[in-house]
């Protein structure tokens, strides 16, 4: 048994890490998983947790489609205006900017809507399962997936 | 906004949780998850993180079908002899009782094979993605699914 | 042996919650932690992992004491100017809004200062732990501590 | 701003850790953590998070010092007899081989006592905060605090 370690892999702390949000460009959300033009900014992947970090620019009439939390998420809306798993009115949040919202594992948001010109900040524990109307997987975007995305971009 | 809320939810700790094992029955590990009559029981699991917790029992010759680790999972091998990622001779690791492995986020178990009578206690962050060989899912395993598949044994 | 329990302890998935910010009152970040009229509002704990999540208002001139982050922290701060752990010029990082930072497992901050009026959103994982200049703890400000200290305001 | 990143830091996935435990050595847990000659091996440290992983063996009559479990920990007990927040007659469990446990975020453990030669498997999120009677920190055990003293043995 070649591989089977007599020592424990030793480990060093991670370092700080520092984004200048401006300096990014924005680049657009995949196609098929949103409508309308969804500009986002990947500002974190987290390799052990699978854990990401990311802002969204979301104009007026936009929406994410169908999807799972994998893990918990939690936002930070700091313009405009979000209607989660369908809004006040039928059983969700309706976002208003400044607003902040934790969005639990496993929850599950049909639709995803902006009724104006919206901007959040978002950390997600996981990945979002992104599915159709039977609950069949289109794309799971796990951290990979989303650090792959955005250096295509 | 009638329910925009001008307080923070108080949260009150988790109480601790134990469970005496050998008094619970083993269940057959869900068909079309795996080769050979594995079972199981079902420890815990965690609906803030996803995480859930679980031991196994495999007959020499069974196998867990093609799956992905959407968090980290970690083992403790009890009793015989476990090959994940293709074995030792194959890129991956042989384990052998008493043995110790970190599956990372995102690993990627082809197929995973006991050659003798087996025993592990395993902890995972996140769910198990059962894929085909092109890699579409067939079974998203959440802990909120291990769960119901547990309660319906 | 009473409570040596038959069946696995039964989960439900959690609620989603919101806070709408601006009805948050701002309440005094606790006297001995910082320097200058800090305040802060508490948006959510996560009692599980012990992970919690608030925005902090910092006038110029203000700073927090020498902490270490028991686990990884992001920040985005959204107005002003911070130096994490020293500034630019000494090691460390000096944050313009907007920015992002990740703060890993175990970072010691041991000054942090605002040199501008400064806003800024954080998710926690663990506690700070405020120590001293030998590394003895002060106050180590737990999930459960951040919201009595916010449900006492 | 020389150290403004343009850029995100691009993230591997990490490698699959085996450990055949047989082969690492017991060592004498730290003096001042526990009564009686605990030994423990150290299996794994995730420093993203703070994880870290361990097998104890403790002898009847060894017990550890009070402590607080700064994230969840979750214990195998597959030898022996394990008495966690004074066990079944105080309010706590009385772990018994084969046993499982889960011991949630901020859990404060004032004698965790071994009445029969005992061993477990714990995976723990976060440190151990080791107290004396009023609270105050006397050692807070991290998962670099665990691989320092492990690699001292």
């Amino acid at each position: 048994m070649e591989n089977a370690s007599h020592e424990v892999s030793h480990q060093s702390p991670l370092d700080g890490r520092y984004v200048q949000i401006e300096k990014l460009e924005w680049a657009s959300f995949p196609e098929g998983l949103c409508e309308g033009p969804i500009k986002w900014k990947l500002l974190n992947v987290s390799p052990e947790t699978g854990a990401w970090t990311a802002i969204f620019d979301c104009p007026a009439g936009s929406s994410f489609n169908r999807h799972v939390h994998i893990g918990p998420g939690e936002y930070f809306l700091t313009k405009g205006y979000m209607e989660v798993r369908g809004g006040d009115n039928d059983g969700g949040s309706t976002a208003i900017a400044p607003g902040y919202g934790y969005e639990p594992c496993n929850a599950q948001h049909d639709k995803t809507y902006f009724k104006e010109d919206s901007e959040f900040y978002m950390t997600f524990l996981g990945p979002l399962n992104f599915i159709d109307e039977d609950g069949n997987t289109l794309a799971l975007v796990t951290w990979q997936g989303a650090q792959t995305a955005w250096e295509m971009k």
